[in-house]
């Protein structure tokens, strides 16, 4: 019997599955982030191998028995050198080759088993694929926090504290967030100010969020979705709507159907966000199945079965995914 | 005769003019980056007394002979020990005591000598102070390039850069800022995909401006100014008027008249913003008389003589402009 590593490698954790050739999952291990650029490819190389070596002890199966390993990571990653991964996993007997694939491929696998339709996520980041024939035929944004990531967790926690910055500086609208957010940094709401004539609490406030990597504002993205009726936040919101419905149209074709596969908290946790984009989707025709993938480990699964030659039908599809439930 | 030593310390370039207690400017001295924070407290220093001896030698007169220094920087300086400065000055001669005053207030003394009115400044950031009694009352902005600085150099260089990268993602208008873009970073602008579906020129420039340090985004603020005839172009500049006269509005007092006066290239060096920020403000009932400041090293001087007891009248403040004048 010959085994297969798929390996499903965030920015957040890893997630490794070691499976059959007809799809049946037999160990799952899990381990810390898995992506070089955000972990540096020592420690994203130690994730992937705990991860690796967590399912094959999980399956009682030895690295040896495995022939084919994929490793799903984000686009940035595919290029280049994988010595970083491969030496790493082959000095514990596993397979000297690695193949990679799109993140964004393996959401979409993870939702269906089906070569044609489309994935978009919005966690942290943002981004689409639309996929023709199992590969990547168009992509948009996913390009980071400082130039795209546009309906993004980290695009609305940036909007939230800025917002909430403008209001306490005399220059935005009052806003709900303003307490929000300086209650979630444990400042004051007081209304003194400083010998500038600005708020003590504004002052204490961008010094606090200076200290934070920029990319950690997303952590302020909850806050738009608890200010229920206020105006700054509901806006907020509308832009991110319209900014997650423009990522789709920018990769969509009119004579490619198939699923959507959503993935990402902010697309499939908050239906604000979601049940509005996919109104807006249908507003201009698109009228695709709608699915939810947690996360790209199934298909990663998916695309190793297929790097391996075996086909991927709707039977293979569910025996991963019930397999795999029966070890998570 | 007792002297006196002003410097204006600037993020790029630091000023200083060694004057006598009457408003003549005796010694000039120029140096590079004075700001502690964005150069660091060491070469922050070493520029300080590379200019204040270079006055001091331009003026043919010892450290010994200077009684005040007075320091103008950025808000976030002022506060805290100024041991780092006034070490290696008092180590050359000059006094042991350092005073340090507002940047803003500085460009906003050395437009006026009177002490109520407004000052705004953009050029890479934006900020503006009003001035009641020589003391400032209200700051707004300047909160810098992550949280703030809205209508600034990096703010429009920002969005002129996330204009292209959205128009060649498919995501937003077509923009004549995509070919102004791609050539201000050396990238042909043509139209080939890479394998997952995006233009290279769109990956390759993601990647270079990755490289930069985010607040030299700023360098791409003129190309929304060249770009004259363009629709995206000018709602960005739109956009920028609204936020610097909303500047304006956070901190002005209806009751509070004096000059307005006027730092930075964008506000200053562009009519198409200069000229309708003023209309917004006068359409809204403010009408001060507006002046522009080119630096803060005038001011520095005005601030350094009040902080030495010296009234700062119409003649004096006009002593000051002419005698510097003529060692620049």
């Amino acid at each position: 019997m010959i085994n297969l590593l798929a390996i499903d490698a965030g920015g957040t954790s890893t997630r490794a599955v070691l499976l059959d050739s007809t799809g049946h999952c037999l160990g799952y291990g899990s381990a810390a982030g898995g992506n070089p650029i955000s972990s540096g490819p020592d420690r994203a190389a130690a994730s992937i191998l705990a991860a690796a070596e967590a399912a094959s002890d999980a399956a009682g199966l030895p690295p040896t028995s495995v022939s084919t390993t994929v490793i799903a990571m984000a686009g940035m990653s595919v290029s280049g050198s994988r010595e970083w991964v491969s030496s790493p996993l082959a000095a514990r007997g596993f397979p000297a080759t690695v193949d990679v694939a799109s993140d964004l491929l393996a959401i979409f696998s993870s939702g269906t088993w089906q070569r044609d339709g489309y994935a978009m996520v919005a966690g942290t980041g943002a981004a689409g694929i639309r996929v023709h024939d199992g590969r990547v035929e168009r992509t948009a944004d996913g390009l980071g926090w400082l130039l795209g990531d546009v309906g993004s967790g980290y695009w609305i926690g940036h909007r939230v504290v800025t917002a909430a910055i403008a209001s306490l500086d005399g220059r935005g609208e009052e806003t709900e967030l303003v307490p929000l957010v300086l209650h979630a940094v444990g400042i004051d709401n007081a209304r003194e100010r400083g010998v500038d004539g600005r708020p003590l609490s504004l002052r204490d406030l961008v010094e606090k969020l200076y200290q934070l990597r920029p990319i950690e504002l997303s952590r302020f993205a909850p806050l738009a979705f608890q200010a229920t009726t206020d105006a700054v936040a509901r806006a907020i919101l509308d832009d991110a709507v319209s900014a997650l419905a423009g990522l789709f149209f920018a990769m969509a074709a009119a004579d490619l159907t198939g699923p959507l596969v959503l993935g990402g908290s902010v697309l499939t946790a908050q239906p604000v966000i979601h049940d509005r984009v996919i109104a807006t989707l249908r507003a201009e025709g698109f009228t695709p199945e709608v699915r939810h993938a947690p996360d790209g480990v199934v298909g990663a699964a998916v695309l190793t079965l297929r790097q391996a030659g075996v086909e991927v039908d709707s039977d293979v599809f569910d025996r991963i995914g019930t397999s795999l439930a029966r070890l998570r």
